[in-house]
Protein backbone atom coordinates (compact mmCIF):
# COMPACT_ATOMS: atom_id res chain seq x y z
CA UNK A 1 0.00 0.00 0.00
CA UNK A 2 1.60 3.08 -1.34
CA UNK A 3 1.69 6.80 -0.05
CA UNK A 4 2.85 10.42 -0.93
CA UNK A 5 3.33 12.41 2.28
CA UNK A 6 3.94 16.08 1.78
CA UNK A 7 7.68 16.64 3.83
CA UNK A 8 8.67 20.55 4.16
CA UNK A 9 10.42 19.37 6.82
CA UNK A 10 8.85 21.50 9.54
CA UNK A 11 7.56 19.73 12.81
CA UNK A 12 4.07 18.63 12.07
CA UNK A 13 4.74 16.86 8.79
CA UNK A 14 7.71 14.74 10.13
CA UNK A 15 4.96 13.84 12.19
CA UNK A 16 2.51 12.86 9.67
CA UNK A 17 5.74 10.81 8.08
CA UNK A 18 5.92 8.89 11.15
CA UNK A 19 2.43 8.30 11.17
CA UNK A 20 1.66 7.08 7.81
CA UNK A 21 4.75 5.05 8.35
CA UNK A 22 3.36 3.41 11.24
CA UNK A 23 0.00 2.66 9.65
CA UNK A 24 2.41 0.31 7.07
CA UNK A 25 2.06 2.70 4.34
CA UNK A 26 4.91 2.14 1.57
CA UNK A 27 6.11 6.25 1.35
CA UNK A 28 7.15 8.63 -1.27
CA UNK A 29 7.84 11.80 0.30
CA UNK A 30 7.57 14.94 -1.77
CA UNK A 31 9.47 18.39 -0.86
CA UNK A 32 8.58 21.07 -2.68
CA UNK A 33 11.92 23.93 -3.56
CA UNK A 34 9.28 26.64 -3.81
CA UNK A 35 11.79 29.38 -3.66
CA UNK A 36 10.68 29.93 0.36
CA UNK A 37 13.28 32.07 2.59
CA UNK A 38 13.72 29.20 4.81
CA UNK A 39 15.67 26.80 2.55
CA UNK A 40 17.26 25.21 5.58
CA UNK A 41 13.27 23.28 5.63
CA UNK A 42 14.12 21.23 2.37
CA UNK A 43 17.78 19.72 4.53
CA UNK A 44 15.52 18.84 7.61
CA UNK A 45 13.04 17.63 4.99
CA UNK A 46 16.12 14.97 3.95
CA UNK A 47 16.87 14.33 7.12
CA UNK A 48 13.59 13.31 8.49
CA UNK A 49 13.19 11.22 5.34
CA UNK A 50 16.49 9.53 5.50
CA UNK A 51 15.91 9.04 9.49
CA UNK A 52 12.47 7.26 8.26
CA UNK A 53 13.80 5.10 5.92
CA UNK A 54 12.14 6.93 2.90
CA UNK A 55 13.64 5.61 0.05
CA UNK A 56 11.73 7.25 -2.45
CA UNK A 57 12.48 11.14 -1.89
CA UNK A 58 11.71 13.19 -4.15
CA UNK A 59 11.99 17.64 -4.08
CA UNK A 60 10.60 19.16 -7.00
CA UNK A 61 11.72 23.09 -7.85
CA UNK A 62 8.95 25.21 -8.30
CA UNK A 63 9.51 28.89 -8.21
CA UNK A 64 6.85 30.56 -6.72
CA UNK A 65 8.46 34.08 -6.78
CA UNK A 66 7.53 34.22 -10.03
CA UNK A 67 3.74 34.66 -8.47
CA UNK A 68 4.84 36.14 -4.90
CA UNK A 69 2.55 37.67 -2.88
CA UNK A 70 3.69 36.30 0.49
CA UNK A 71 6.82 37.25 3.00
CA UNK A 72 7.83 33.66 2.24
CA UNK A 73 8.07 34.44 -1.02
CA UNK A 74 8.82 37.97 -1.45
CA UNK A 75 12.26 39.62 -0.43
CA UNK A 76 10.30 42.61 -0.29
CA UNK A 77 7.21 41.08 2.40
CA UNK A 78 9.27 40.56 5.62
CA UNK A 79 8.33 37.98 7.97
CA UNK A 80 6.12 39.57 11.02
CA UNK A 81 8.18 38.90 14.41
CA UNK A 82 6.66 38.61 17.93
CA UNK A 83 2.48 38.66 16.34
CA UNK A 84 1.13 35.56 16.90
CA UNK A 85 -2.02 37.28 18.84
CA UNK A 86 -2.77 38.52 15.07
CA UNK A 87 -6.12 37.48 13.91
CA UNK A 88 -6.35 38.08 10.00
CA UNK A 89 -4.94 35.93 7.65
CA UNK A 90 -1.08 36.34 8.29
CA UNK A 91 1.59 37.76 5.05
CA UNK A 92 2.97 34.50 5.31
CA UNK A 93 0.34 32.95 3.67
CA UNK A 94 1.45 31.83 0.41
CA UNK A 95 -1.73 32.08 -2.05
CA UNK A 96 -2.73 28.91 -3.01
CA UNK A 97 -0.17 26.89 -1.56
CA UNK A 98 -1.87 23.88 -0.72
CA UNK A 99 -3.43 23.56 -3.29
CA UNK A 100 -0.44 23.64 -5.25
CA UNK A 101 1.32 21.47 -2.85
CA UNK A 102 -1.76 18.40 -3.11
CA UNK A 103 -2.32 18.97 -7.11
CA UNK A 104 1.47 17.74 -7.50
CA UNK A 105 1.21 15.55 -4.63
CA UNK A 106 -1.81 13.98 -6.59
CA UNK A 107 0.39 13.91 -9.86
CA UNK A 108 3.05 11.86 -8.23
CA UNK A 109 0.56 9.20 -6.57
CA UNK A 110 -0.80 8.84 -10.05
CA UNK A 111 2.67 7.92 -11.20
CA UNK A 112 3.61 6.06 -8.25
CA UNK A 113 0.02 4.16 -7.49
CA UNK A 114 -0.58 5.60 -4.91
CA UNK A 115 -4.53 6.81 -3.70
CA UNK A 116 -3.42 7.98 -0.69
CA UNK A 117 -1.87 11.46 0.55
CA UNK A 118 -1.01 12.39 3.85
CA UNK A 119 -0.26 16.08 4.58
CA UNK A 120 -0.01 18.30 7.93
CA UNK A 121 -2.98 20.64 7.52
CA UNK A 122 -3.85 21.99 11.15
CA UNK A 123 -6.70 23.90 11.38
CA UNK A 124 -6.12 25.03 14.90
CA UNK A 125 -2.70 26.06 15.18
CA UNK A 126 -3.17 27.62 11.52
CA UNK A 127 -7.09 28.77 11.83
CA UNK A 128 -5.79 31.83 9.37
CA UNK A 129 -4.88 29.94 6.67
CA UNK A 130 -8.21 28.60 4.61
CA UNK A 131 -6.28 25.77 2.60
CA UNK A 132 -5.73 24.27 6.22
CA UNK A 133 -9.43 23.91 7.23
CA UNK A 134 -11.30 20.59 7.12
CA UNK A 135 -13.97 22.08 4.09
CA UNK A 136 -10.72 22.85 1.74
CA UNK A 137 -9.52 18.89 2.37
CA UNK A 138 -13.00 17.44 1.45
CA UNK A 139 -13.04 19.61 -1.75
CA UNK A 140 -9.73 18.75 -3.21
CA UNK A 141 -10.42 14.96 -2.13
CA UNK A 142 -13.60 15.33 -4.12
CA UNK A 143 -11.66 16.90 -7.04
CA UNK A 144 -8.61 14.58 -7.04
CA UNK A 145 -11.64 12.07 -7.75
CA UNK A 146 -12.84 13.21 -10.70
CA UNK A 147 -9.26 14.92 -11.72
CA UNK A 148 -7.25 11.62 -12.90
CA UNK A 149 -6.79 8.96 -14.63
CA UNK A 150 -6.43 6.53 -12.01
CA UNK A 151 -9.45 7.60 -10.47
CA UNK A 152 -11.43 7.05 -13.33
CA UNK A 153 -12.12 3.53 -14.07
CA UNK A 154 -14.10 4.08 -9.89
CA UNK A 155 -12.29 1.53 -8.60
CA UNK A 156 -10.34 2.89 -6.69
CA UNK A 157 -10.88 6.38 -4.76
CA UNK A 158 -8.29 9.28 -3.07
CA UNK A 159 -7.80 10.18 0.26
CA UNK A 160 -6.34 12.95 1.09
CA UNK A 161 -5.13 11.95 5.16
CA UNK A 162 -4.76 15.31 7.50
CA UNK A 163 -4.49 13.29 10.60
CA UNK A 164 -3.30 16.63 12.61
CA UNK A 165 -6.07 18.41 11.46
CA UNK A 166 -7.73 18.76 15.02
CA UNK A 167 -4.45 18.47 17.57
CA UNK A 168 -2.85 20.87 19.30
CA UNK A 169 0.77 21.62 18.20
CA UNK A 170 1.54 20.09 22.09
CA UNK A 171 -0.71 16.80 20.78
CA UNK A 172 1.50 16.99 17.77
CA UNK A 173 4.37 16.63 19.57
CA UNK A 174 3.20 14.30 22.42
CA UNK A 175 2.10 11.56 19.23
CA UNK A 176 5.83 12.57 17.55
CA UNK A 177 7.34 11.69 20.53
CA UNK A 178 5.75 8.04 20.78
CA UNK A 179 6.44 7.32 16.97
CA UNK A 180 10.10 8.15 17.50
CA UNK A 181 10.24 11.69 15.57
CA UNK A 182 13.79 13.31 16.41
CA UNK A 183 12.19 16.71 16.27
CA UNK A 184 16.07 17.83 16.31
CA UNK A 185 16.02 17.15 12.87
CA UNK A 186 13.00 19.10 11.74
CA UNK A 187 13.32 23.30 10.98
CA UNK A 188 10.00 25.67 11.51
CA UNK A 189 11.21 28.89 11.55
CA UNK A 190 10.05 31.24 8.93
CA UNK A 191 13.20 33.51 8.91
CA UNK A 192 16.23 31.66 10.05
CA UNK A 193 19.42 33.25 10.58
CA UNK A 194 23.01 31.31 10.10
CA UNK A 195 20.72 28.03 10.82
CA UNK A 196 19.38 29.41 13.71
CA UNK A 197 15.79 29.55 14.35
CA UNK A 198 14.84 33.31 14.99
CA UNK A 199 12.50 32.25 17.89
CA UNK A 200 10.20 35.25 16.72
CA UNK A 201 8.13 34.47 13.81
CA UNK A 202 4.22 32.39 14.09
CA UNK A 203 6.35 29.48 13.13
CA UNK A 204 8.73 29.49 16.18
CA UNK A 205 6.39 31.16 18.67
CA UNK A 206 3.69 28.21 17.49
CA UNK A 207 6.65 25.60 18.14
CA UNK A 208 8.12 27.04 20.96
CA UNK A 209 4.55 27.06 23.63
CA UNK A 210 3.67 23.69 21.91
CA UNK A 211 6.83 22.23 23.12
CA UNK A 212 6.27 23.87 26.92
CA UNK A 213 2.64 22.77 26.86
CA UNK A 214 3.63 19.26 25.62
CA UNK A 215 6.68 18.64 28.72
CA UNK A 216 8.63 18.41 26.25
CA UNK A 217 12.57 19.39 25.67
CA UNK A 218 12.87 22.01 22.72
CA UNK A 219 15.86 20.85 20.70
CA UNK A 220 15.71 23.87 18.91
CA UNK A 221 18.70 25.70 18.50
CA UNK A 222 17.63 29.29 18.42
CA UNK A 223 19.29 32.57 17.47
CA UNK A 224 19.00 34.19 21.10
CA UNK A 225 17.42 33.01 24.62
CA UNK A 226 13.78 32.08 24.27
CA UNK B 1 -11.85 43.68 -13.81
CA UNK B 2 -8.73 41.21 -13.70
CA UNK B 3 -8.45 37.70 -15.05
CA UNK B 4 -6.07 34.84 -15.07
CA UNK B 5 -5.52 33.27 -18.43
CA UNK B 6 -3.49 30.01 -19.11
CA UNK B 7 -1.53 30.83 -22.00
CA UNK B 8 0.48 27.35 -23.30
CA UNK B 9 1.25 28.85 -26.48
CA UNK B 10 -0.99 26.31 -28.54
CA UNK B 11 -4.17 26.66 -30.36
CA UNK B 12 -7.04 26.47 -27.81
CA UNK B 13 -4.94 28.16 -25.19
CA UNK B 14 -4.30 31.67 -28.08
CA UNK B 15 -8.10 31.49 -28.92
CA UNK B 16 -8.94 31.77 -24.97
CA UNK B 17 -7.08 34.58 -24.68
CA UNK B 18 -8.98 36.05 -27.48
CA UNK B 19 -12.04 35.44 -25.99
CA UNK B 20 -11.34 36.91 -22.65
CA UNK B 21 -9.92 39.79 -24.51
CA UNK B 22 -13.07 40.31 -26.19
CA UNK B 23 -14.89 40.37 -22.84
CA UNK B 24 -13.08 43.31 -21.34
CA UNK B 25 -10.72 41.58 -18.84
CA UNK B 26 -7.56 43.27 -18.30
CA UNK B 27 -5.17 39.98 -18.51
CA UNK B 28 -2.20 38.70 -16.82
CA UNK B 29 -1.22 35.36 -18.88
CA UNK B 30 0.56 32.28 -17.07
CA UNK B 31 2.84 29.96 -18.75
CA UNK B 32 4.05 26.95 -17.40
CA UNK B 33 7.81 25.68 -18.40
CA UNK B 34 6.77 22.17 -16.80
CA UNK B 35 9.90 20.26 -18.63
CA UNK B 36 7.66 19.86 -21.76
CA UNK B 37 9.56 18.00 -24.82
CA UNK B 38 7.83 20.78 -26.87
CA UNK B 39 9.54 23.75 -25.80
CA UNK B 40 8.61 26.05 -28.84
CA UNK B 41 5.18 26.29 -26.82
CA UNK B 42 6.75 28.79 -24.45
CA UNK B 43 8.04 30.81 -27.18
CA UNK B 44 4.47 30.81 -28.79
CA UNK B 45 2.94 31.86 -25.56
CA UNK B 46 5.19 34.89 -25.80
CA UNK B 47 4.55 35.60 -29.32
CA UNK B 48 0.66 35.25 -28.79
CA UNK B 49 0.82 37.54 -25.61
CA UNK B 50 2.60 40.22 -27.51
CA UNK B 51 0.39 39.90 -30.59
CA UNK B 52 -2.59 40.56 -28.06
CA UNK B 53 -1.15 43.61 -25.89
CA UNK B 54 -0.85 41.55 -22.73
CA UNK B 55 1.63 43.64 -20.48
CA UNK B 56 1.75 41.14 -17.43
CA UNK B 57 2.82 37.68 -18.79
CA UNK B 58 4.94 35.22 -16.47
CA UNK B 59 6.17 32.17 -17.49
CA UNK B 60 6.94 29.77 -14.28
CA UNK B 61 8.99 27.44 -14.04
CA UNK B 62 8.12 23.75 -12.67
CA UNK B 63 10.20 20.59 -13.78
CA UNK B 64 7.25 18.24 -13.71
CA UNK B 65 10.00 15.69 -15.14
CA UNK B 66 10.72 15.07 -11.15
CA UNK B 67 7.30 13.73 -11.31
CA UNK B 68 7.53 11.73 -14.23
CA UNK B 69 4.65 9.55 -15.84
CA UNK B 70 4.13 11.02 -19.65
CA UNK B 71 5.08 11.26 -22.80
CA UNK B 72 5.35 14.70 -22.73
CA UNK B 73 7.77 14.85 -19.57
CA UNK B 74 10.12 11.90 -19.82
CA UNK B 75 12.28 10.73 -22.43
CA UNK B 76 11.78 7.14 -21.95
CA UNK B 77 7.97 7.58 -23.19
CA UNK B 78 8.13 8.40 -27.26
CA UNK B 79 5.28 10.68 -28.61
CA UNK B 80 2.79 8.27 -30.26
CA UNK B 81 2.02 8.93 -33.48
CA UNK B 82 -0.45 8.16 -36.13
CA UNK B 83 -3.22 7.17 -33.25
CA UNK B 84 -5.69 9.17 -33.02
CA UNK B 85 -8.05 6.88 -33.21
CA UNK B 86 -7.15 5.08 -29.98
CA UNK B 87 -10.28 5.08 -26.84
CA UNK B 88 -8.06 4.68 -23.98
CA UNK B 89 -6.20 7.93 -22.21
CA UNK B 90 -2.80 8.84 -24.15
CA UNK B 91 0.67 8.50 -22.43
CA UNK B 92 0.77 11.90 -23.22
CA UNK B 93 -1.47 12.42 -20.20
CA UNK B 94 0.58 14.59 -18.14
CA UNK B 95 -0.58 13.36 -14.51
CA UNK B 96 -2.79 16.28 -12.61
CA UNK B 97 -1.35 18.64 -15.16
CA UNK B 98 -4.76 20.54 -15.16
CA UNK B 99 -5.09 20.25 -11.21
CA UNK B 100 -1.43 21.70 -10.90
CA UNK B 101 -2.13 24.20 -13.48
CA UNK B 102 -5.46 26.15 -12.16
CA UNK B 103 -4.09 25.73 -9.00
CA UNK B 104 -1.36 27.88 -10.11
CA UNK B 105 -3.35 30.30 -11.84
CA UNK B 106 -5.29 30.50 -8.81
CA UNK B 107 -2.29 31.87 -6.48
CA UNK B 108 -1.78 34.31 -9.29
CA UNK B 109 -5.40 35.37 -9.14
CA UNK B 110 -5.36 35.77 -5.40
CA UNK B 111 -1.83 38.14 -5.90
CA UNK B 112 -3.23 40.21 -8.87
CA UNK B 113 -6.91 40.66 -7.85
CA UNK B 114 -8.46 38.36 -10.05
CA UNK B 115 -11.62 36.46 -9.77
CA UNK B 116 -12.00 34.80 -13.18
CA UNK B 117 -9.24 31.83 -14.21
CA UNK B 118 -9.73 31.43 -17.98
CA UNK B 119 -8.45 27.81 -19.45
CA UNK B 120 -8.92 25.91 -22.61
CA UNK B 121 -10.07 22.75 -21.22
CA UNK B 122 -12.18 20.77 -24.19
CA UNK B 123 -14.02 17.88 -23.79
CA UNK B 124 -14.57 16.96 -27.07
CA UNK B 125 -10.96 16.53 -28.67
CA UNK B 126 -9.56 15.38 -25.27
CA UNK B 127 -12.35 13.00 -24.03
CA UNK B 128 -9.60 10.85 -22.78
CA UNK B 129 -8.39 13.27 -20.54
CA UNK B 130 -9.82 13.22 -16.83
CA UNK B 131 -9.50 16.66 -15.82
CA UNK B 132 -10.44 18.07 -19.46
CA UNK B 133 -14.58 17.71 -18.34
CA UNK B 134 -16.77 19.66 -17.26
CA UNK B 135 -16.90 17.83 -13.61
CA UNK B 136 -13.09 18.82 -13.36
CA UNK B 137 -13.89 22.49 -13.75
CA UNK B 138 -16.74 22.50 -11.40
CA UNK B 139 -14.59 20.53 -8.87
CA UNK B 140 -11.67 22.66 -9.08
CA UNK B 141 -14.28 26.12 -8.57
CA UNK B 142 -15.47 24.46 -5.62
CA UNK B 143 -12.10 24.06 -4.26
CA UNK B 144 -10.83 27.64 -5.51
CA UNK B 145 -13.54 29.07 -3.32
CA UNK B 146 -12.72 27.16 -0.02
CA UNK B 147 -8.96 27.44 -0.59
CA UNK B 148 -8.37 31.19 -0.88
CA UNK B 149 -8.01 34.10 1.39
CA UNK B 150 -9.59 35.78 -1.81
CA UNK B 151 -12.70 33.96 -1.55
CA UNK B 152 -12.52 33.49 2.22
CA UNK B 153 -14.78 36.95 3.23
CA UNK B 154 -17.40 35.44 1.39
CA UNK B 155 -18.00 39.01 -0.95
CA UNK B 156 -15.99 37.68 -4.08
CA UNK B 157 -16.57 33.93 -5.86
CA UNK B 158 -14.03 32.36 -8.24
CA UNK B 159 -15.25 31.47 -11.66
CA UNK B 160 -13.05 29.04 -13.72
CA UNK B 161 -14.39 29.72 -17.49
CA UNK B 162 -13.45 27.03 -19.90
CA UNK B 163 -15.38 28.66 -23.05
CA UNK B 164 -14.24 26.10 -25.29
CA UNK B 165 -15.41 23.18 -23.13
CA UNK B 166 -17.95 22.10 -25.52
CA UNK B 167 -16.30 22.86 -29.13
CA UNK B 168 -14.83 21.46 -31.97
CA UNK B 169 -11.43 21.95 -33.09
CA UNK B 170 -12.80 23.67 -36.27
CA UNK B 171 -15.22 25.63 -34.27
CA UNK B 172 -12.60 26.82 -31.75
CA UNK B 173 -10.67 27.70 -35.27
CA UNK B 174 -13.49 29.95 -36.34
CA UNK B 175 -13.96 31.81 -33.54
CA UNK B 176 -10.41 32.38 -33.07
CA UNK B 177 -10.22 33.59 -36.59
CA UNK B 178 -13.23 35.70 -35.95
CA UNK B 179 -11.40 37.51 -32.96
CA UNK B 180 -8.20 38.00 -34.80
CA UNK B 181 -6.02 35.57 -33.50
CA UNK B 182 -3.29 34.64 -36.20
CA UNK B 183 -2.49 30.98 -35.54
CA UNK B 184 0.76 31.19 -37.35
CA UNK B 185 1.81 32.24 -33.90
CA UNK B 186 1.06 29.16 -31.81
CA UNK B 187 2.12 25.80 -31.49
CA UNK B 188 0.17 22.16 -31.06
CA UNK B 189 2.74 19.76 -31.94
CA UNK B 190 3.99 17.44 -29.15
CA UNK B 191 7.18 16.46 -30.73
CA UNK B 192 8.86 19.01 -33.06
CA UNK B 193 11.87 19.03 -35.05
CA UNK B 194 13.72 21.92 -35.82
CA UNK B 195 10.89 24.36 -35.22
CA UNK B 196 8.22 22.16 -37.69
CA UNK B 197 5.32 20.22 -36.67
CA UNK B 198 5.92 16.55 -36.58
CA UNK B 199 1.85 16.05 -38.33
CA UNK B 200 1.52 12.79 -36.81
CA UNK B 201 1.34 12.92 -33.17
CA UNK B 202 -2.00 12.89 -31.77
CA UNK B 203 -2.11 17.22 -31.48
CA UNK B 204 -0.86 17.67 -35.13
CA UNK B 205 -3.57 15.37 -35.87
CA UNK B 206 -6.24 17.45 -34.26
CA UNK B 207 -5.19 20.40 -35.57
CA UNK B 208 -5.15 19.43 -39.52
CA UNK B 209 -7.95 18.13 -39.00
CA UNK B 210 -9.67 21.22 -37.42
CA UNK B 211 -8.52 23.43 -40.21
CA UNK B 212 -9.66 21.35 -42.85
CA UNK B 213 -12.97 21.31 -41.11
CA UNK B 214 -13.18 25.00 -40.47
CA UNK B 215 -12.26 26.14 -44.33
CA UNK B 216 -9.21 27.84 -43.28
CA UNK B 217 -5.68 27.97 -44.58
CA UNK B 218 -3.63 25.78 -41.77
CA UNK B 219 -0.53 28.39 -41.61
CA UNK B 220 1.76 25.39 -39.35
CA UNK B 221 4.81 24.59 -41.20
CA UNK B 222 5.26 20.72 -40.99
CA UNK B 223 8.07 18.36 -41.27
CA UNK B 224 6.27 16.81 -44.02
CA UNK B 225 3.23 17.04 -46.19
CA UNK B 226 0.22 16.62 -44.56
Amino acid sequence: MRAVVLLSGGLDSATVLAIAKSEGFEITALSIDYGQRHREELAAAERVAKAFGVADHRILRLDLRTIGGSALTSDDVPVPKDSLSATDIPVTYVPARNTVLLALALGLAEVTGAFDIWFGANALDYSGYPDCRPAFVEAFEKLANVATKAAADGEHKFRVQAPLMHLTKAEIIKRGVELGVDYALTHSCYDPLDGKACARCDSCLLRKRGFAEAGVVDPTLYARAG
